[in-house]
């Protein structure tokens, strides 16, 4: 990969690109035009109980990756690379990728729809409010916190404790100064003051459950579960102490249908759903994974950040509750992220470093195993950068070949497909093979035997350790009967272990639970490690600076 | 009108009525198929660039009220019955509404599409999330708070102040445990601590900007002109100083085309755009109105509250900024409010009270005056309840014609458009005789004379006093010569004074202004009298309680 002039950016390159008119995209996926409630001319949601008589039977192959530098190893990227080979291939492939959240597309970070000439379209529509599915959770999350506060405020019947509200407001903005507020101040008239913060919406329970729910049926009941707070006397409040269910399932009725657009190389694909992976599960939507399943023979997916978060959460919650699991899974790794692993700075990463690359590799070599440890053979997937040398490129492959790990080299930020198809080969030769997959634990384990799987088997560390705060509220969950849910770690995605400056293959090390927190909607218990954050700030420089339209209304800079 | 079963919901009826592709609506308006982006079957935005040849020359038609009731008295529902029944009278009309905010939804109030047979369609879309406008100006409004507080927290360049920042964050909800809060506690990485407040979106000045411009170009320019707050040295900090305009503009940038739908008679409606009628100007936007005007003869449209306050905004702020005026005013009055005017209780409404009625009437007599007072003769829209006595209407319909004002009965709740053509009829009366239309006041006059003529001659007081914070603003507006801008009067809709409960029609009063807030985008400066509600609460029973989703997914208990 070589540019003499100044590479394109993925707006300039997604706006170039024809697309193709979304009823023919349905037409080409198989969705009957009655089920399509078009969104303009390039985006439509599917009304999913037109495929009741479809079975989902495609395969599912699920992109992770090594522990992630800062700016992402591509593995969106990859995901819709690898979808476009395996559609070159001829095969009925459909990729399914989560909605970016606005805060960080307003912040810092490239979107979550690929790059390149590997994106899914309209880019620039799906990076900024999309469909208005984040909208509508924001709008069912901070429902929920006004009918807390107002019932509060006009009598408090449920004798809620404000002190002990665990329900927090949410926004789709990265927001700093709402992490700790002070709320129902002015007087008593302007309700009942207390802490409170607000969440990112991709935080909120409510984002959870939207991606793990069957039908609306099961969103309503799940809403009616969430926990809210504890009364005066300690006891539990929850969403159907309010009564207020229905009122919520309504906000969310239309963001419910999974989202049909494009890739630039005409793959369907489906975009549904986006929690955080790490206070989340990190996976797109149960709804959308089963659509595609039932219209494609393949389904590519991916889960957030590194295997030991999205991939571990997509297997042992999504898989679990979904009734569904990967027949393949790729691992994507850099040079780049490798040698960082390898101890070099980041910022000399372009120089090349055969020696930090080889020490680094450790940590590929950990997500390998863990791959392996939920009974997968998985594939690597060595996404070139132009920085990467031949030498560097080459001891990455020779490393996986000695230790028998299929790997390719994709290069489809230059190519899109084209530069995927050797991965989608070696992935085709493994969904051929059967796989032997079974989730690491059990949710009728005990909290701590879960925890403690998670912690030796995924991230390789010798065993966990809970504060007097998570002990005590073990105690409380199982004292409620909560125990025998699925674990949802909360957990940097930079490391292995829970500090984020312990890079590579770290063993010998302890993970601390801080918190645990019920989300008995989303069915599983978030224990939180270290500092997690749940709104993130802006940098000194918004990518929002840059930020335009042109005369004719069309986005500029949006990165 | 009499029932002997259960009267129908308006959501039951509107889920009867069939609906039209839109499509098939946007052909008979004349909307070339190519400047349609389809929102699902019954809903799409228009791309007006693709309308620029054409030219907005329709008659317009302003509906507004007696002070009204807290229940309303049927705005909306005439709006639309009078557009249905133009229809039937084979006129090309058009009808402009405003998008409802989803606070009131959830809250108390009936939805803003009309009620009966007399509705716009999808209503339970359009009162939900409609095409996500609201949404749009939410993220705008609180991204700008998260750039200034952002600001702050690195470094503060600016100088900015943050005792004296005047932006608010926005939420689309009845909260009022939002209207006074802390913002950036928990330590030095949580931002910078500061007193703040959220007020509903409609009342956000983005949303006042949306409604009164142009152009993407004008929006962006108006964006720009935010005063967000002050200095350390008391200087204006604006959008512009932070430059954010573009990326504001770009989130505003899909949200900015007008939506168009329905009514259930098939009548073609934009709905776009819903300031507050308190704190702002309360008229659905620019866009909307001049796109109809382009594509029918007559457009329908109507103001917040009574003529009062939105017809005094559309004819001093949005007739001026946006180059139209009205060519007919309906006035809508109801027995029921005439009676609550001439001092009954509302408790006993439903009884027939001649008397009542006569004192009550005077109320009625005002606003007459008001729109005469603008050069236009107005029609008195009758509209009748199911509690209305034959000795009653009689009544209102003997003194108008005593007065020689026209009047006509309207039953578009029960009938639709056939409820309303003798209405029809004497509004095309009017629109074919001149009219001498002119805005009250100048901008160039001083904020004192401006106010004061609004005082007298909209609201019949003696005149106008400031408090000593007022008098303050005025000279730091005038010092930074913002003065000669539109006024945005902030007062009760209930009485013509700023006295909630002095109804009927109040003679030799004074009007307090206790603040001056300049909206330097929207171009107007907000004078708060009493104490107007920029962030509504939720009452004890929420609308919220009553709602639900059947097992079709179809919405249940809306209104």
């Amino acid at each position: 990969m070589s540019h003499t002039t100044k590479p394109k950016t993925d707006l300039e390159i997604a706006l170039e690109s024809p697309m193709q008119h979304i009823t023919t995209i349905a037409e080409k996926a198989g969705i009957p035009e009655d089920a399509l409630e078009l969104y303009g001319k390039y985006k439509a949601k599917i009304d999913t109980t037109q495929l009741n008589h479809l079975t989902a039977d495609a395969k599912v192959v699920l992109v992770t990756a090594i522990n992630p530098t800062a700016a992402g190893e591509g593995k969106s990227t990859v995901t819709v690379g690898l979808s476009d080979a395996l559609n070159q291939l001829n095969e009925r492939v459909m990729v399914a990728l989560r909605e970016p959240s606005l805060g960080p597309v307003m912040g810092v970070k490239g979107g979550a729809t690929g790059g390149g000439y590997a994106q899914v379209l309209p880019m620039d529509d799906i990076n900024l409010h999309f469909t208005g599915d984040l909208h509508a959770i924001t709008t069912a999350n901070n429902a929920l916190a006004a009918f807390i506060d107002n019932h509060i405020h006009r009598g408090n019947e449920l004798n809620i404790d404000p002190r002990r509200i665990i329900w927090k407001r949410v926004l789709d903005m990265n927001d700093r100064s709402l992490r700790h507020v002070m709320v129902g101040l002015g007087g008593p008239a302007q309700g009942v003051p207390r802490e409170d913060g607000f969440d990112i919406t991709v935080a909120s329970e409510i984002m959870a459950i939207f991606c793990l729910a069957k039908d609306y049926q099961d969103l309503k009941k799940r809403l009616s579960k969430i926990v809210i707070g504890y009364t005066y006397d300690k006891e539990p409040v929850f969403v159907k102490d309010l009564a207020v269910e229905g009122a919520l399932t309504l906000l969310l009725k239309d963001a419910f249908k999974p989202n049909l657009v494009q890739t630039i190389e005409g793959t369907p694909a489906i975009i549904h759903g986006g929690p955080f992976a790490n206070i989340a599960h990190g996976c797109n939507s149960i709804q959308a994974t089963h659509t595609a399943r039932k219209l494609a023979d393949i389904v590519v997916t991916e889960a957030g950040f590194g295997a030991d978060l999205g991939a571990e959460k997509f297997m042992d919650i999504k898989s679990v509750q979904g009734d569904l699991h990967p027949d393949a899974v790729v691992i994507v790794a850099t040079v780049r992220a490798l040698k960082m692993h390898g101890g070099m700075d980041k910022k000399s990463l372009q120089q090349e470093n055969v020696g930090a690359l080889t020490i680094g590799i450790q940590n590929l070599e950990k997500h390998i195993q863990t791959v392996r440890e939920f009974g997968i053979e998985p594939v690597v997937a060595l996404n070139r950068f132009i920085t990467d040398t031949e030498a560097e490129l080459q001891t990455v492959i020779a490393w996986c070949e000695a230790q028998g790990v299929e790997v390719a080299l994709t290069n489809v930020w230059e190519q899109g497909g084209a530069g995927g198809l050797e991965l989608a080969k070696k992935v085709l030769e493994v969904l051929n093979r059967p796989n032997q997959f079974s989730p690491l634990y059990d949710v009728k384990d005990s909290i701590e035997q879960k925890v403690t799987t998670i912690v030796q088997r995924v991230y390789g560390g010798k065993g966990v350790q809970f504060t007097d705060q998570a002990k005590k509220q073990m105690k409380e969950i199982e004292k409620y009967g909560w125990d025998q849910l699925g674990i949802c770690m909360a957990k940097t995605q930079y490391s292995l272990t829970d500090q984020p400056n312990l890079l590579g293959r770290p063993t010998d090390f302890t993970v601390t639970i801080r918190e645990i927190i019920p989300k008995l909607g989303a069915k599983f218990l978030v224990c939180l490690t270290g500092d997690v954050m749940t709104m993130p700030g802006l940098p000194k420089e918004p990518a929002a600076l840059r930020m335009d339209i042109d005369e004719q209304g069309r986005p500029v800079g949006l990165f």
